[in-house]
């Protein structure tokens, strides 16, 4: 991944130069990588080629690495720490930052109509408008709005889940049927990798917030116990981090139930499961 | 177009509320629509249908419109005042201006990918990278980073022309080709058209220089004399005006005369340049 991405951002002795710096400071050296590696195993289970797999995770992965970017800046989360980094903002300044964030955007569509995806182009133009969708205002930038909106405020369980299912939920969502959409499935197998991502989501948000309260700045990488501070409604805020963290087990276990007639195939899938339910960043 | 752009935006009930009623402040109710007048007169040569020519006028439009208010943020040009009515970061918030610019790039690559525009999918493909190029680090946010870096520096012409190729002239140039790609046209004349563009896009930029040192704040709908004020190099500041005068006129005629072969297919390619030679705000 590390390797694609660096491929597929402007070089950094290429006018604007500092832009193109900025960019590939944004998105290189650091990072969990879940989108991508959610990608590539859905792929897998559609029987992908990797070549098409390869440039569908980097164009979630820079989506998601524009939010960020985005997310970090003083009017949004104003977070001076990301990836064990300086944020952008801070490391160059913030009119930058601002513009890294809205070129990777371009450039992640850029991506996804560029090189040849699927057996036909319409389906691919149907790919575009997945991730369009995701990452627009009825998926991740909509779940930020709703974020905002919902600091200082008490949320039910539902409220905040609505929240996650565009904020983190959407863009995950995409990256499982991209991958699956670069491959052949069946209809209803494809509705298998929607539930599965469905969860998997949910279950990523739920310990992100558990690691939040509990984790040091050092090993998160990021700024930890803000969600507290700010006096944002969480999970653990919620339920507590005892039932926090069996929650997460809960849809863990629903998420990969869906992959059940997969077999072998999901052999990834249920690994990355795994790992978001078990991580300690 | 105002009746087109407010069908395609999300309607101001549907949630996030607050961040559908800024987007839907952000882009109806005002501006030239040079660029959707653009992409509708080149698709008339083309022989492109209406239906066509409207998702892409609206889509060269969104990107338009979220540059605008991304522009106008505190970190870039800290502009309180556009299409005579308060900028969305004043009107809103900060936060809400960055996200509404993201969500509207978002739905311009949605609007770009799920409507049939070509005659073949994998053109359309084309179309949707275009836009994306047009767009991103090497196009408009380009563009925007070069301006900043070129603030209260002495430009050359050909550095201040780079600049504006990139800020402006991108958009410009890709409404042009996304019109014309609608229909069906031979190399030869896309080339035509794209060096029409090319000398619009510049002449456009120098008229707007020309109109931001002679007009008053109230004919412009944004804040007059702004660039005088941050230092910025201009070709009013390079040439002066009475020269900027006669450049603008200058590139107009030359954009014009790349249309001869088109004849009377061209006629509103051609009142679009007078309009944006003579216009006064």
């Amino acid at each position: 991944m590390e390797a694609a991405l660096a491929r597929h951002l402007p070089a950094s002795d290429i006018s604007p130069v500092r832009l193109h710096q900025a960019m590939r400071y944004a998105v290189l050296g650091g990072g969990k990588r879940v989108r991508p590696l959610l990608a590539f195993a859905a792929g897998e289970v559609a029987g992908a080629h990797p070549d098409r797999l390869e440039v569908v995770a980097c164009a979630v992965e820079l989506i998601h690495a524009y939010s960020l970017v985005h997310d970090d800046l003083p009017c949004m989360d104003d977070d001076v720490l990301r990836r064990g980094k300086p944020t952008v903002h801070v490391e160059f300044d913030e009119a930058t930052a601002l513009l890294v964030g809205d070129a990777l955007q371009s450039l992640a569509f850029q991506l996804l109509a560029q090189y040849p995806l699927a057996d036909d182009a319409q389906r691919q133009l149907e790919m575009v408008a997945l991730l369009a969708v995701a990452a627009g205002s009825r998926g991740m930038a909509g779940g930020q709005a709703i974020d905002l909106a919902s600091v200082g405020k008490t949320l039910t369980l539902p409220e905040l889940e609505f929240m996650h299912v565009h904020k983190t939920g959407a863009l995950i969502r995409a990256s499982v049927m991209l991958g699956a959409l670069c491959g052949g499935l069946a209809e209803v197998d494809i509705a298998r990798l929607d539930h599965f991502a469905k969860f998997v989501g949910l279950a990523f948000q739920v310990v992100d917030d558990v690691l939040d309260a509990e984790a040091s700045t050092a090993t998160l990488g990021k700024t930890a116990g803000k969600d507290a501070e700010q006096n944002k409604p969480t999970y653990v805020s919620l339920l507590g981090l005892v039932e926090a963290r069996r929650l997460a087990q809960e849809m863990r276990d629903e998420a990969v139930a869906a992959l059940a007639p997969f077999a072998e195939r999901a052999r990834r899938l249920r690994e990355i499961a795994d790992f978001i339910v078990l991580r300690r960043f």
